[in-house]
C-alpha cells in the first residue's frame, strides 16, 4: 500500500458497530456515481472506497482487512485471493453481469459466500453504442472529421438507415432497446431469439424469423445481442456468415465467442461486407491481431457497456444488493 | 472538350423529333440513380448525360449546344453563362433546394426560362447525419477506432442519449424526422419553430418552447434545422449560445449563416460545450480557419444531404420535373 496521499472515501467511520464494506480498487469513472449511492447503506454498513487502481493481490488483501463485504468492479479474483479473503468476507458485490468470468462461483458456494451481480444496467448504453458503430459505417463522421482536420473537403456519400432492414439476433433487454431505436429510424425489424413470443416481437413492430441463417440473409444490418452461454458459444457459424449479402453490415457488442472462432475474420477478408465490433476473442486485442489490418471494419475496445447512465445504474444496484444482504433480503444473488 | 474517351450516356438518339436534355457535368455518385430514372422521359425528351466533371464555362456551353433543358447538380451558373445558354435552354432542372445560390432567378424570370428545384429529398439523410454527429460526440466510435488502430485499448465512457433532452430549432421535414429518431432513443423532445401548431408537436411527443433562448437553456442537445432566409440569417445570437449549459451539445446541419457570424467560434473557445458541424461560413473550410483548432468539435464537409436514399429522391424529382415541363404541367417550379 503505497502512501497516505491517495485519498480514501469513508462513511460513518465512528459507527464501528456496523459491518465494513470495502472497494479496494476503482475504475475512476465509477467513483462519482458510487459516491452518489453511499446513502443507500446508511445505518447498514460503513463503506471505504479506495480511489486508486491496483490489481496487486497483496495490496488487495491488505485493503480488505476487517471487511465484511467487497465491491468488485473489474477485478479478477483468483482462487488464491479468494481463499485469503474467505475468512472474513461474506459477500462480493460485483459490478457486471457475467460475474462467472471473474470469480469461482463453485468455490464461493462451498464457502457459503454470497455473490451478487448487476443486471440490465446497460441496455441503453450497449444498444446506443451498437448504433454508434452502425452510424460510423454508414455516415462516416469520425472518418470525415479526421479527413477535415488533415485539410481535406471531398467527403463521401452516406447510406440511409431509413427503409433498410435490421436483423436482431437475441431479443432480451438490449435487443428490445435496439428495436425501439431502429423503429425511430424507420427501419424494418427482424428478430431471431431462441424463445420468442410472436406478440412480444409485435410490440416492437418486429417480425420474428425462425432461422438464424435466414435472419442473416434478409437483413441489411445484423446485430448480435445474445448472452454467452454453453448454448450460444459458437452459434454463429461460417455457414451463417456466408449468407450475409454483399454490402451488409454485422455488429457485435455481445461477446466474440458467440461467433465460431475465426469465422468472422475469414468472412471479412472477402471484402464484401462491413463490420462494427466492440468485443474480441482476445481482450485487449493483441497488437498483431489480423483484425487490425481489415478494412471496412470499425472497432471499439469493449466500451459499449461504459456510459454515464450505465455507471449510475450499475453502482446503484451494487449498493442496493449490499443493502439487501445486510437486511437479510436477496437481490441479484447469483451464488 | 477533351476527348471522345469519356463516355456519354444517351437515350433515344434516333428520336430527333424530341427535345434534348443535357447534363454537362456530373457528381459521380449521381450517375447511377440518374440513369435509373431515365425511363421517366421516354417519348418526352432525349437525354444526354456527360459522365465527367467540369466547371469550365466554355466546355459547358459547347456541351449544351442544341439542348432544350439542362440538368444542373452543383454547377453555379454565372450571369455570363446564363446569357450564352438563354437562346436555346428553356428549363433548368436543379438538383437541390436552395437554387437561388446557383442561378440568378430574377434574370431567368425576365428571360421566361423555367427553373425547378427538388424538395424534401434529404429529410432522412440530413436527420440521420445529425445523429451521426451526436453519436460521435457521445459514443466516440470514430475516435476509438482510430485509437485501436494505433494499438491502444484504454477506451472511454460514453454518454447515454436515453432520458436526455434534445431541442430542435426548426420543425419542417428534417426537424420532424429528428423527432422520430430522438423518440426511438427515448429522448425528451423540445421544439421551437416560428409557426408551430401545438398539435403538430404533440404528434411527435414534442413539447413546444416559445423562446429560442429557452430552448438552448433547457436542452442537452440542440440541433438546428432552420432554412436560410432573410428572417433566419443570424437568428442564433451570441446571447442565445451563452444560454447553452456546460456539457451540452450543439449540432448544425442546416446553414452556418443562421448563426450570427463568429458567435459559435467564440462560444466554443470557452471549452465547456461540444459541437457537431456539417456547414461552415466558408465552404470548403479554409485550411487556416480557426475552427480547425477547436477541440470538442466534430466536423464533416457539408455531406449530410449526400446519401444513397437522398440521391435517389433527388434524381427522381429532377426527371419528374422535366417530364412535367414537357407535358405542360408544373412541378417544383421556383421561377
Amino acid at each position: 500500500m503505497s502512501s497516505t496521499q491517495i485519498p480514501v472515501i469513508e462513511t460513518q467511520t465512528e459507527r464501528t458497530d456496523l459491518p465494513l464494506v470495502v472497494m479496494p480498487t476503482v475504475i475512476p469513472t465509477m467513483l462519482e456515481p458510487l459516491t452518489a449511492c453511499l446513502p443507500t447503506l446508511r445505518d447498514l454498513a460503513r463503506v471505504r472506497l479506495h480511489t486508486d487502481t491496483t490489481y496487486d493481490e497483496e495490496t488487495i488483501v491488505e485493503r480488505m482487512q476487517g471487511a465484511d463485504a467487497m465491491i468488485d468492479i473489474g477485478l479478477h479474483i483468483s482462487d488464491h485471493l479468494l481463499d485469503q479473503l474467505a475468512d472474513h468476507v461474506r459477500c462480493f458485490a460485483f459490478g457486471g453481469t457475467g460475474v462467472a468470468s471473474f470469480i469461482n462461483l463453485d468455490r464461493t458456494r462451498e464457502l457459503g459466500i454470497r455473490v451478487c451481480n448487476v443486471v440490465h444496467y446497460g441496455n441503453h448504453a450497449v444498444a446506443e453504442h451498437a448504433f454508434g458503430l452502425i452510424m460510423e459505417l454508414t455516415k462516416h463522421v469520425g472518418r470525415l472529421d479526421r479527413e477535415m482536420r488533415e485539410g481535406q473537403w471531398a467527403g463521401m456519400d452516406g447510406l440511409d438507415l431509413y427503409d433498410r432492414t435490421i436483423g436482431l439476433a437475441g431479443f432480451g433487454g438490449i435487443g428490445q432497446t435496439m428495436a425501439c431505436i431502429a423503429r425511430g429510424f424507420g427501419m424494418h425489424i427482424l428478430v431471431w431469439n431462441s424463445h420468442l413470443h410472436t406478440d412480444q416481437a409485435a410490440q416492437f413492430d418486429a417480425q420474428p424469423v425462425d432461422d438464424l441463417g435466414d435472419l442473416f440473409e434478409q437483413s441489411d444490418v445484423v446485430s448480435l445481442h445474445l448472452p454467452l452461454t454453453q448454448a450460444t458459444a459458437g452459434m454463429v457459424t461460417a455457414k451463417q456468415l456466408d449468407r450475409l449479402r454483399p454490402g451488409s453490415i454485422i455488429i457485435n457488442t455481445a461477446r466474440a465467442e458467440v461467433i465460431s472462432p475465426g469465422a468472422l475474420l475469414t468472412r471479412l477478408q472477402r471484402g464484401d461486407i462491413l463490420a462494427g465490433l466492440d468485443v474480441f476473442d482476445r481482450e485487449p486485442l493483441p497488437a498483431d491481431d489480423p483484425l487490425r489490418q481489415v478494412p471496412n471494419l470499425v472497432m471499439t475496445p469493449h466500451v459499449a457497456w461504459r456510459s454515464d447512465g450505465a455507471n449510475r445504474n450499475l453502482t446503484k444496484q451494487i449498493m442496493q444488493s449490499l443493502a439487501a444482504f445486510y437486511r437479510g433480503e436477496r437481490m441479484n444473488v447469483v451464488a
